[in-house]
């Protein structure tokens, strides 16, 4: 450490500005993530300003200089010599969301750049990586200049962020996590915001997840992170929308990294559920929109469809793989992808109706067979998840099976068949569904 | 560092918590005072659990836990073999308040034991134990054993805190200190009632003071904090009671260490200025009704103003200082203290009434002559200080002094002259006066 006396002081100055709700100006944001960065001012004072932000909040100007100055703490992107308009998704995590696989080859064959660098599942949630890892050989970590090749090549990359991308978000994020800091809409926002504007795209499309299996639990709560980003990106001169959809129970039918690629390669043939298929086409058509906003929506998202329906999606997938150094066999045969050992069906327990299913218990019974990460440096298991065969408002007797377990181990599938049990509410009449997209921010 | 991840999950676990506003559990606080006391959880963490507090505030009981465990981090003094009542009191800092040695000595001459244990001076304000080191040969950093036996001869010891008493407190401070996180009233209120408490006392005299000398700047604020310390003193099983005073204005009319001492003793021989002597009588009878819950408050009073006529509290003073190896002779031979070389007026610029001074600018003209502190580890001159002549309602004319600087170097007497004279506000009319003490809390 580095710390000087003034820098010590100073920073006490801006502690006590922000938690008195006075609003800081841009230099002093700059000065709080920058000396942070050079480790020349202490963890504890971070610490304390963190929290003083929980209870605070900030203005839009704030958060704004937030997300630009974590950004340039390191390397930003220039993709301006590729030709096309560079547009990625993102989006705030939620269990048997493979909706990237299927919409970033879809986005790209429809014209739309995707330069697509995605983070690893933490907690209950799957991570794009960890499910595009699933396909032997296929390699995420590019370096910046082989991501640049992929996207000249076949307008697509699917990476995952290098170190000298947004540090200062890194040694954050890490601080957050161990001081009860981490759910606060403008530290949430710059963390997502500044790595994503990294990449260089022009235009990004948010998936704001709510309900039991996503970290934002209330609709107020999405909408409210859902506008910060949407106005964060706008003020950065970015196009960006949000669509806040609903995570009450997985998305699709699997849960678990190579089951999710079977899942993203079978709605890319067409033959994907219906959730999972509508989600993909909607975020899909709002990327095309953002990198064509003259265009109409009814258009875009029926282009999208007949990019299923041809196959052009499936084939930007397949060269993807290739080029990142997978094996594109996996798309015509699913052995090839590595997958549990057992599979199980857990039975309904009673006659009835699916009426609640607790979905992060569901991403937490694949995470404990190894399918996710307890902790950061975790090691996965890309084989193990969960195939569910009854969804919300699905009448069921009892023994059909509610869904099947694939496992290594018998304990593990043990395991999971409690939580699994916990998890499904069966009752005598029918739930009220939620629309899938509950909402669109422009 | 001896971190544990099962500490540091809980520490986590227990900010979020307070985070949430929900009330902590003894267990909870405890375990944060003692862990952190020890090592066993980060500062950051530490730092985080503050800025909660301040924002959510405790509750009489978690501030009670708090006030507890803190105490509990050190050694709490026994003076149940001592006969007797043992009071102390304690003031929140203001400016020429030198009431501690008037007052512990009359209280003493009561018949009250007086286990004083004071503190330094700190930003504008002064303390008590630089005070006493005017007195050459004054030794304020006393053992537990010699502590205990000065009491046991005189009834009265006057000393500092010694390294075993509240080593949590230490700690807690330092990091309050440097996180914005000191203006928060359960932690005040923690951090003075575990030291005042960890001296073996049964009952305690609070001094709030509000104004613009004062930590506190208004009267809802000085309240606030007077029923909290009154009443985690009182849950704890002790006598306390609490008196809001005013700062608006320096105490008396000496500011710095040598002349304090000089007016302390002025006042002992009943020749003190009116306010000093007020407010010394007022905590003295309080003190003596604590000891005595039976007695009358006039009947308290009167009897401190005979302690002064007859000269015991004079005489009780001169005890103590030669018990703790000070030379008694100041009593009788100011010269014998440390004063300043040179003495020199500061002429009011106009004609017209004294309406308002700014204490806190007062208090920090001596401190920057170096009669207090800027920072813990600033060496004092005892010599320097500020003698004042015109108070708030005072008419002056032009050229009168408003006080006198006693100054090392015509520099540090510039500085000063600079500082009084943008301190002092002449108007035409006369201000309303407050009264000296603003409320009583019991």
């Amino acid at each position: 450490m580095r710390i000087t006396l003034a820098r010590f002081m100073r920073a006490i100055e801006i502690i006590r500005k922000k938690r008195d709700g006075c609003e800081l100006t841009r230099e002093e944001i700059a000065f709080i993530v920058h000396s942070y960065t050079r480790d020349e001012i202490p963890d504890y004072q971070v610490a304390a300003f963190l929290m003083a932000v929980f209870f605070r909040g900030m203005s839009a100007a704030e958060t704004q200089a937030l997300t630009e100055e974590i950004m340039r703490s390191g390397e930003v992107i220039d993709l301006s010599d590729l030709p096309g308009y560079k547009v990625d998704k993102h989006s705030t995590g939620g269990v048997g969301d493979k909706t990237s696989l299927v919409l970033a080859p879809l986005a790209a064959a429809a014209g739309v750049i995707v330069p697509m660098i995605s983070g690893r599942g933490l907690a209950h949630t799957g991570g794009t990586l960890d499910k595009l890892e699933s396909i032997p050989g296929f390699r995420v970590d590019l370096s910046i200049e082989e991501f640049r090749n992929t996207l000249r090549k076949s307008g697509l990359a699917l990476a995952g962020q290098t170190n000298e991308i947004t540090p200062a978000d890194r040694k954050i994020y890490a601080l957050r996590d161990v001081t009860a800091t981490v759910d606060s809409i403008p530290l949430i926002t710059a963390s997502i915001m500044s790595k994503k504007l990294a990449e260089g795209i022009d235009g990004l499309i948010l998936d704001v997840k709510v309900g039991n299996g996503a970290f934002m639990k209330t609709m107020d709560h999405a909408c409210n992170l859902g506008e910060t980003l949407v106005n964060t990106g706008q003020r950065m001169g970015k196009r960006v929308a949000a669509l806040i959809t609903d995570m009450n129970q997985p998305l699709g039918r699997c849960i678990g990294n190579s089951l999710e690629v079977i899942e993203a390669i079978e709605t890319l043939k067409g033959r994907g559920p219906a959730d999972l298929t509508e989600l993909s086409v909607e975020l899909a058509a709002y990327m095309l929109l953002l990198a064509q906003p003259s265009s109409e929506f009814d258009e875009a998202r029926q282009k999208i469809r007949e990019l299923i329906a041809s196959g052009a999606g499936l084939e930007k997938f397949r060269e993807v793989i290739e080029l990142q150094g997978g094996n594109p066999g996996v798309i015509d045969f699913y052995s090839e992808l590595p997958l549990a050992r057992l599979r199980r069906a857990v039975g309904a327990p009673r006659d009835g109706c699916i009426t609640q299913i607790n979905t992060e218990q569901i991403g937490r019974a694949v995470m404990e067979m190894g399918g996710g990460r307890a902790r950061v440096d975790s090691k996965i298991d890309h084989g193990v998840g969960i195939e569910l065969c009854a969804k919300l408002g699905d009448w069921v007797k009892a023994g059909d099976p509610l869904c099947f377990i694939h496992a290594q181990t018998e304990e593990q599938e043990q395991a999971a068949r409690l939580r699994i049990l916990q998890a499904y509410c069966i009752d005598d009449s029918s739930p009220r569904l939620e629309p899938l997209v509950k909402a669109v921010i422009k």
